[in-house]
């Protein structure tokens, strides 16, 4: 008989009912009964991964919906593992061009180890069957990324270089339009997304304000030199804003209160950059926070740009994987995560990643498989 | 002693507070005590007109504010006489290029006759002594047009050759992206603007929502070429457009409701024009309409750009003045005036404006200054 290893996985469980947060136990299961043979289970011409780091992301809430639920993406399939992005390692490979060895990153189980391309949780997608514009979440293939070898910890993969810091990227190209002398807003600026846009904006002269919900947060936001980081928790975005605006570019990841306080410290002719509203995932709809300056969308003649990642990665995908993990060897770039341990812990990280709140250390959190630190925190 | 006549006027009597409608007799007073000596008057180099229409349009209420508010455009003086935009005659002229006969039209005081460049009222404009992005309105000074000679009347330049049609001209030209086959939503279909918007999306091939407050006003919107024109007071805005949508392009001129089910009708990818938002100018800003489904800002991946009419005369104005008196001229342009007999009138036809409910047949609100109609409905 084979020698088998225990398979670890996060099973997404039961549909999160909207407004509602995910609870660790009900919706989103860990589950340690599998068993996996790693030597003989059949590849059926894929590969073999093992997952060596997981990255709990705000859109995975969307994923949660129940499925008669439209949004802009496909939902995560009940009974399947979690799937998001993480970073894994080929073990064994019947694939042409995929290596024994080789670092991947993308769309993966929620489990130790895993055959790929997977097919549990995969949903078979015809653009027909869903509403227009709805991203296949599933086509975010696995792809091999380079090994670091020290220059760098792998856990930037699941921050800065992952789909975080290639969020914040792709859309500041795009929409940014930024300026030496200017001001820009960033919500949310100890994210992976927030941490990327507020350095491109100094990198590009800006005046960068910036906000978070812990004064750790608040440090690790002025160490990549933030001018004016503040802890929305002690002083009101309003408050704060309307002494140290107005701002020329506004890039909101919070939504709600934040959004309508960052209308309203525009300056004429400011833009606006929509990357998320994560106060709001788990709010019922007729609970949210209402905005009531929304007339300062013309009298401040005010462009508004949403985006989701994949709608930008042709245009700019390719820059992107250029510049960034050279910046980042040369030290251009700073980033941080924040590790937890083991797959045990990773529905925690998701719904810790969704409340925010937690005041944790700033930096991404990240999910690592094995005992010992593969990240850092510098 | 010489022949005086009398000179009736509106005066701007005291600033309306925040959140309140105007109060005829109280805001705005009609003042007939004054007489001038229209041949003897000194010009001063000017010219002396005589006014023939007056325009109420919503943007006035911005300008009725307290002196202390910010916004985007210069208030008003208390005291002196309502400024807006008007088609005069020129009576007398000592002025090089403006002579006797000239139809002019753009700012000028709500009263009967007026020398030119008016000085009461207006504000002595240093761009420093105003917060950044500070419209001085007394800039759209008096522009001679042509006399159409009965091609078409008069009161189309307080309507669609006039701000309202320009601002939904130059918007559309400038933001639309239209194309053959989408869908739009135009909110206040039947106002000048609207009226405008309506008849340039169907010329591009779109099919068209648009929304009014009255039956009349949506027979009105039909008479344009609206393909489904509603009167939201019988159908709600979001019923109607869940049932139609979704729409590519939305042309918001209404805010609070109108915003908001917009948004919600949107395919992805779709652009939003804020042009106005008539339904929140007089409501306090704590009572205003909070907009609780700005998320789909991003998940639709919205662009939504907000302007002010004098922002895009330097790109579009020129084409504006070329194109639209000759569609007009054709018939491939129509336009509906409810003309208001007499100054007198003046002060309710702006609150008339801004109410926007009052169950008048569709078409936009004109002042004419003498007993005889010079505009038409039709």
């Amino acid at each position: 008989m084979a020698p088998t290893v225990k398979n670890p996985r996060v099973t997404f469980a039961s549909e999160v009912p909207e407004g509602c947060f995910p609870i660790v136990g009900e919706h989103l299961v860990f589950d340690n009964s599998r068993i996996i043979d790693l030597e003989s289970v059949p590849l059926n011409g894929g590969f073999l991964t093992q997952a060596l780091l997981l990255s709990p992301e705000p859109y995975m809430r969307e994923r949660m919906r129940p499925l008669t639920a439209q949004s802009y993406s496909t939902p995560m399939v009940v009974g399947a593992p979690v799937v998001g992005t993480c970073l894994v390692k080929v073990l064994r490979s019947e694939k042409e061009g995929v290596d024994v060895g080789d670092l991947m990153y993308g769309m993966s189980h929620w489990e130790a180890y895993t055959v790929q391309p997977y097919v549990e949780g995969r949903r078979k997608y015809r653009p027909e069957d869903w509403a227009p514009g709805t991203f296949d979440m599933d086509s975010l293939v696995l792809t091999t990324v380079p090994d670091p070898k020290g220059a760098f910890p792998l856990t930037r993969y699941c921050n800065i270089l992952g789909t975080p810091g290639m969020s914040g990227y792709v859309s500041f190209e795009k929409f940014a339009q930024a300026k030496a002398g200017e001001t820009i807003f960033v919500s949310a600026g100890a994210s992976g997304v927030g941490s990327m846009v507020i350095q491109l904006a100094k990198a590009k002269g800006m005046k960068v304000i910036a906000s978070a919900g812990s004064d750790s947060k608040v440090e690790y936001m002025r160490s990549l030199g933030c001018d004016l980081p503040f802890n929305y928790k002690k002083t009101h975005y309003q408050e704060f804003l309307s002494q140290n605006g107005p701002v020329n570019l506004f890039y909101d990841n919070v939504g709600g209160e934040a959004f309508a306080a960052g209308l309203e410290a525009t300056a004429p002719f400011s833009r606006v950059i929509v990357c998320g509203m994560i106060s709001e995932y788990n709010v019922p709809i007729d609970k949210r926070f209402g905005i009531q300056n929304t007339e300062l969308i013309f009298k401040r003649r005010l462009t508004i740009n949403g985006f989701l990642l994949p709608d930008l990665i042709p245009e700019f995908g390719a820059k992107f994987f250029q510049d960034v993990p050279v910046m980042l060897s040369e030290g251009k770039l700073r980033s941080q995560e924040v590790v937890y341990k083991g797959i045990e812990k990773a529905a925690q990280a998701l719904v810790d990643t969704l409340t925010s709140g937690s005041d944790v250390s700033g930096g991404k959190l990240v999910v690592e498989m094995q005992g010992k630190t593969m990240g850092s925190s510098a």
